[in-house]
């Protein structure tokens, strides 16, 4: 019998929103973000918390509701917001995504119901998952309040949570309905986390615009002092070419083996867990994305004008370029504990041939699928180099 | 600043294919399959069986293990099939979702790997769950061996567990990278199996293609003495009317309201559940339809002669018209005992207005969103005397 070939087409579209004050009774935006979809009827909504966002905000939920009092047309409020621990804890223990879908059982959440989750990428992440996979995906209103979430994390269209020791073995590719970046929540964030968002916006202007990397070259010093304005074109930008990436890469839903912007994230996610995650994964990024753009200068790529530019950048927003772990392992690549490892993991994680992005000029990447162990060893001595001058000068000052 | 409006457009394309003896090592389809998207390394399939299925072909794995290894290079086996047990059991225990996710975990399966499932709609929509969440989406071909699950739960896309007593409460949306219906799996099928995929096919032709059901009405009885011919056409136009459903609806998706192909099934989820699920599913849908055809013909939708053809032909087929639970707290509605209490949990279960399709006339459907419990009382003792008048000429005969 004849075959039947199925096409099937699906579009999503969502609005990414910048605000401020989001729950203040004078500002329309949540209501109006609900009611845009549904002006005709009150939708219940669960509301999720990341617990160190919590903390430096009490009274939020109070301020939830009495900001629904104003909207009772619109949207109600399901009596007790889910509060999940942040950072990888969320991620890590899968009773928190029992809890997330007992709640929406109990609240009887369907799937013109919203889940709205405030909180870091980690809590966005994990209670994202858990409201994708409820009555096969209740919408979802991402709130992230960390630098990093506001500009990368939250705004895409995957979720996740870790299993069997794998980071995001379990998960989906789910968009939400809307994504809200309140700069107010930014302001209680510390130094590191505030500092940690900013790797991502340099990766991606690295590797998609030449205008927006000059821009942060310049701002750099101003970004690691907390200049707001500064800040938030950052977040603006990166989540705008981030955006753009997912949407004209031709595969939103990475079916294929290539990950664009996985910039230096080999030797990150290599190094995340090498240091016993003490650093956060925008410091790993910083590191990975200096070793590479240092490869990219030996393998003759880029020149050394270029390079000096972007490990300056990085070093004038207040990261670390070195951490010992970068020289675990150098001499034996297959043990499980050598940075070159991660090699293989990243190979695998992508699941077919290796491919490596490096820097081809300000703006431009160019894949590779095969590296060198010899101009690695290089690289990571020159940029061993580099750091312990930074340092000294640091001390000289 | 500017909102950012993302539009993310997504295309999945899939085949469904019709064979017989799949592993018969002079058969290329399956190793076909899987070489169309990756000609150039052998890639892992894991094999999740349903316990069913794998008590009529207990020699599959061997016939699968021999036909690996005439395709070396297209794929491995995993060692060991997953066995799932059939039928709801499959999606009410998670600890079968946290076994698929386990093997796929222990033997490296990737985004890139295939998970085969071969069994009845239930096992394929709790593995396919299970494929489905882990990295995101492991390829999943579905093997479907009911006529349900081949003309229908198995081409869709998608997947779901029952939790908390409600009826896939867990699930995603993500389309099958392939689906294969093997005609022979169905020559095992005891025959209620084997009719109870028949009344998804009388129902797609009655809302969708009138010259389908002048087939059916003519084949009924062929059907019901297992004619393989007129069953393989069944399924054949069964499946493109619900593909082509899912492909040209507009909301592959469901984010909407409407759910055009729940004809009948607001009081068949009803009756499966207040029969303690002795009915199967295709048994529930067949009274539901002709409960609501019969609705339609007394609110003077169709004629008296379009209505007893509908009736006749399921009956022709073998379906049983009547159980008592349909007088089941017929005049306490609101009663979670009753009949008409389905009405309600449908809404909830479409999360808007309630939309129940209607029969307009064979080959059309027509949707309305009030409907009157006189009507359907009186519906109800319509259907009862034309299934007692059935069992009389029966007894007769």
């Amino acid at each position: 019998m004849q075959n039947i070939t199925q096409h099937v087409p699906v579009s999503f579209t969502y609005e990414v929103r910048f605000t401020r004050h989001l729950f203040s009774t004078d500002n329309p935006l949540f209501a109006n973000v609900i009611a845009s979809a549904s002006p005709d009827v009150a939708r219940k909504a669960l509301f999720v918390f990341d617990a160190g966002m919590h903390r430096h905000h009490p009274e939020l939920f109070n301020h939830i509701r009495r900001y629904a009092d104003h909207h009772t047309d619109t949207f109600v409020p399901v009596a007790e917001p889910i509060i999940l621990p942040g950072g990888e804890e969320a991620k890590n223990n899968p009773v928190h995504i029992e809890k997330i879908h007992k709640a929406i059982h109990r609240a009887g959440l369907d799937r013109h119901s919203y889940v709205a989750i405030i909180g870091g990428g980690a809590v966005i992440d994990a209670a994202g998952y858990g409201a994708a996979t409820a009555h096969r995906g209740i919408r979802t209103i991402r709130i992230p309040t960390t630098v990093l979430s506001q500009n990368d994390a939250a705004v895409g269209v995957k979720n996740g949570i870790n299993s069997f020791g794998k980071k995001n073995f379990l998960g989906t590719f789910y968009p939400p309905f809307a994504v809200i970046n309140d700069s107010q929540f930014l302001q209680t964030l510390n130094q590191r986390d505030w500092r940690s968002g900013i790797s991502e916006a340099i990766k991606v202007a690295l590797l998609k615009d030449a205008a927006f990397f000059d821009f942060l070259e310049r701002k750099a010093a101003r970004l690691d002092r907390r200049e707001e304005k500064a800040m938030q074109h950052l977040i603006h930008r990166c989540a705008e070419l981030h955006l753009d990436h997912i949407a004209t890469s031709g595969d939103p839903f990475e079916m294929g083996s290539s990950r664009p912007l996985d910039f230096g994230h080999w030797s990150a996610h290599k190094l995340e867990q090498l240091t016993g995650y003490t650093l956060t994964h925008g410091e790993a990024v910083a590191i990975g994305i200096c070793l590479d753009v240092t490869y990219s200068l030996l393998a003759g790529y880029i020149s050394e004008d270029t390079w000096r530019r972007i490990l300056e950048t990085f070093a004038n927003c207040g990261f670390e370029l070195w951490v010992p772990e970068l020289e675990h392992g150098i001499d034996q690549p297959k043990s499980p504990d050598s940075l070159f490892h991660g090699l293989q993991e990243f190979r695998e994680h992508l699941g077919g041939e290796l491919t490596i992005m490096l820097l081809q000029q300000i703006g431009e990447g160019v894949e590779v699928h095969e590296v060198s162990f010899d101009h690695y060893r290089r690289a990571i001595q020159r940029l061993k180099a580099f750091a312990r001058a930074q340092t000294n000068i640091g001390i000289d000052q």
